[in-house]
């Protein structure tokens, strides 16, 4: 059965996130069907606007990343064909603007995922986790810069090095959140926005988000610089600690690690 | 007549738009004139600051550009040669720091401007609000860096789609403004920031804001990638869509647009 | 005798300036012996987070930059293999994360050894003061850069134009400080931070800091643009002012700056 | 009827201009056609390396873009969706290795078509003229690169600033010929490398030829730096010398340009 | 035993491969001394060059990288930290012009080798062949670059796709090497050359090679860019091909590959 | 007396090198009067093409830089705002195509000279060196661009590294010259070029150019890269062995360098 609603009205589509199973982990199943709705609304001439939501009331806007679905040591657990990132490159791809309307917490690659969408309004209840280095998992660069290109360097760092959730509040003050507002009014305030949206130029606005996606993307580096990074990664994603962080989050306990 | 009073007391340069009719709007003379007074104050060995104001009390800072002055359909509407364009270079590389003391709304084009300046300052009238995207106009990235590097992807994302005005109290917030005064202080306390930045070195400023500048301007892309950005863009300046949101503007009703 | 203090304690190593004489002037001496420090933890295994600080109760975090030992003119006094840039860049090198824990207030280059760090704690006495302006020298682009990326463009230009201390409130919206917390409190929340990252996998923080890292320094720029810009900082230090800057400071008065 | 004639034979797939009436120009039929026909190649997992060529014996290997169909003056010839833009972009794109086998002269538009395939096999008659100067077009940057690449600086701009013809003995010491046979051998010759490709591992060889494309594209500009190229090009095909170059190679007279 | 021989002699550093049994196949250990003695030479301030060369009479310079030691599938088999890569960084960065005297044939990874000194001196039995394409492994973006930069792409696309020698003749021609000389003379060109290099200033050199380097690595791309760059080099290393290539070679029969 | 002739005839401007007391040196006298008269040519409507020449039958084109104006040690040699630094800016971005006709030798800057002329034309007589290893001047990164752009890293390493000049045959194989043609010829043909040049659309040049020059200074590097080369540099221009390299050129002696 579909881990996910989805709809349009109004020139306003929806996705909705709708696996209380898993906490709306992002399992393959789960990013196959996102993948599928983002790219039929992509030829759909009536969407203007995308919003991408979890169901009213829920205490978990997603769970993130399925753990159990993390490759085996050895193997490079961000790459480029893997659903998560074709996921994170449809919604920055997607030709109107997608906004995401934040009930709950939100985690790991769930959390890379919202801060892709070109908008994010929250609630009381929205927090934000960026989990790899609990898991040992060397997070990769295109994340990293999504990341750093909302909160600047100095949360960045905080967020990835502790791996800790930012409130609601503190997420607004830093940049993460467009606007903060009360869980009942969340729907409404998400819903104007996006109509308001959906009145303006569709080709300005399509225009206008590309190369907003474009400066985003603007950190050239030098050929040298990514093989030394990936050398990096690899020497992580080969290590002990790498397995340990797994086992260690299937075993619900805290992963004790040697640098190793 | 001059749409501008400029003057220089105290190694300050003050430049105010004064042309209430049209509620200052950017039009070509008021740009030719606010050019050449750049040029004739970076001539001044005397100038080590300029300010750029709207007269006291008024409604709104600038209704930004002359929408009777868009070029028709089929032509790039912000090229590079256009005198907007020319003004938002000069004020970036004008030798000295520029604070925009603001006082009013500011909308369109008179955003990306205020934009520029170095520094703003602003009073609980101010207001920002950028508007293409109601016009149907495709902005151009350097006026979208603009925007970008000031506030960030996700507020300027919302700018951007809405067109809707911030307030001065967000506005300071998400780093429009860099103090927020009462409308009474506003001239005080801009002037004596403006007297403070005289006092110091104008070498050592020059060439800090030149530094500034360049890594403002340092978002490197691939001739190809602009190509295709000019291609998008010509689409939605050759469009129906493109004539739709300029007639509308000038007939004060909203815009229909179909996306074609 | 040693003008720092270094201790390493679960995992977490600290180094606290220690030369109340002089301020924790960045001397000379002090820059050696913090560089010493960092390449010794840098060979220890046991050290997973790197804490920066200031003794208990002091007024001035550090003065910055022994001004005595400015060069005469004529020589760039930023120049990459001097002491400063190179404890700059092994902060930024450092293999695990570094926070510092600001008390009181931080003065010109001490202010950018501040900002390199990764993350910053403060307290109320905390406050922030970037100062070439009043001495007359051209600071170099390595260094606005740390400035540019933590606090945006239009905070950077003011605390580079006016060379004012900002304050710990106002460090907090603005981004310099991570967290902002009582005196009394200061040491054990930063402590807790530092603890929290050193329980997470240091191998995958290593490869995320080196991302962050790279990813804020990606501001390429031209040659020639390097030169030009090489060429305008060899005119502030071929100067009269660059010298009337350094005199006025050592007599403890205001400096008077003639722009040539 | 179709302008073109293709084939695919052990693994090597043949595009073969075949328009003798306008010496195989590059009309829009002509471009659609070979568009379609790479499109159709990219599918086919049979093809490994794709060859273009013109039929045997012919004097013209093609005579570049149909000057009939220049746009009008004010509009930009060169945009990036033009077909001729398209063909060049799916050439460089297409998942094998592209020869051009050229027999006789190489025109214009057709001369940026040889210069972006990845090998080129010439005979005695071939020759390269590279015309937009004697038509008053400002070429575009992607062009122009393509050029550059290959031929360096040195020979691009004389090719450019001349638009005279480079003789196939020249051809191959400046690096556009990667080969110079007997037109007997052409064929044989070309056809016989096209085999010894095809052998060779088709995965690696995508890579490879995706990773020498992208260096090739490598020359990152600044956003206002674009701007202002776009802004040349567009002063001049604004200028009357815009309207007489196309009018001269129309009535078959040679140009007089006013440099307006 | 060692596979090398080292010396110096007025000021002029020499490594010589020297283990006919493998024809000087870069074997790890092969690959280990050469960067020890590059390590010691380093440290050497008497030397002022460097020439790597094989023994006198050699039929083959090096036959390359030693395919038994190809790691198995699914694994990156051009990693950051793998000794040949750091071998050719180390060539690269070391601190004096490196000479490249080749008598005889050069194949794979020692090509790429050769191609990273700063200079080549040849004789008739010098041939250049780089053949990844026949094995079924992806080349790194890294290495494509240093053949890109030597031969420009016309010609690396040759050399990559066929995976066929280039003669000493159209080595000569391409740019391959500085001189062509009898076998005879090679080894007296050679020195003399390199006592005229030595016999400069040591320190300009170092700093204009430091500049040479940093402009043949200044191939910025874009994060992303890398990230698909890496997804297609792993489908490669992940296929059937990349061990239907190694498993040939050992067979010493030709691969049948599939695109699987 | 004035140091260089001055002439436009049939939109084609000259620019001879006259002073053979010094053997043409670039001194700067000689600079300034270039410099001028490219200023003069640049608002002259009637120029087309610019050749730089000197005398008919001269042995020495230009002996370069001249020496007796080398700054003293620890003041960096080659500065933005040095005279040999405007001119080869003037001649890259002069409205229209520069070509050096090259009779006799070229050494040091006026080698530099040479290769940022847009095309060259040379004799039997012609050779060209560059000389700053055998002064123990550190090259700027600018200067040596423009070698790496027209003869790629090989020759350009071996040019730097040795200091021994290139015979025009030779100069001809590597691309630095467009064509070598007799003594007797080179006038006759450098002035048809020239004129063929001068017929095509002013307009168009004059933007391929701007295009020309943009791609090839596009090497871009991060600040960081820089500020280290600017310190490798400085270290050569503090050393003994720069004020060795000076003395033993006026002192017609062989330098001894110490490497210090
Ligand atoms: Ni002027
Ligand atoms: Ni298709
Ligand atoms: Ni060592």
């Amino acid at each position: 059965m579909s881990q996910i609603l989805t709809a349009v009205y109004n020139q306003v589509a929806t996705i909705a996130l709708n696996h209380p199973e898993t906490r709306n982990s992002l399992s393959c199943q789960m990013l196959e069907e996102m993948l599928q709705a983002i790219e039929q609304f992509s030829h759909d001439e009536n969407v203007r606007v995308l919003v991408i939501r979890a169901p009213r009331g829920t205490k978990v806007w997603s769970s993130g990343f399925n753990i159990h679905e993390l490759p085996v040591s050895g193997r490079d657990p961000l790459s480029y064909n893997d659903p998560l990132e074709c996921l994170l490159r449809a919604v920055a791809r997607f030709h109107s603007p997608v906004i995401a309307m934040i009930e709950g917490s939100v985690w790991g690659g769930a959390c890379d995922l919202s801060f892709v969408c070109d908008i994010a309004i929250g609630c009381p209840t929205s927090s934000f986790a960026i989990t790899p280095a609990k898991l040992g998992v060397p997070y990769n660069i295109s994340g990293i810069m999504h990341f750093f290109n909302i909160v600047g360097p100095r949360i960045a760092r905080e967020m990835f090095y502790t791996a800790e959730p930012i409130s609601a509040e503190r997420a607004l003050q830093v940049g993460i959140l467009n606007h903060l507002v009360s869980v009942e009014e969340l729907e409404a305030f998400t819903y104007a926005m996006a109509g308001r949206i959906a009145d303006n130029s569709p080709l300005a606005n399509r225009v206008m988000k590309e190369q907003l996606r474009l400066l985003a993307d603007a950190y050239p580096l030098r050929p040298e610089t990514f093989e030394y990074v990936q050398g990096l990664r690899r020497m992580a994603y080969d290590s002990k600690d790498y397995e340990e962080g797994k086992r260690a989050f299937l075993e619900r306990r805290k992963p004790v690690f040697s640098g190793k």
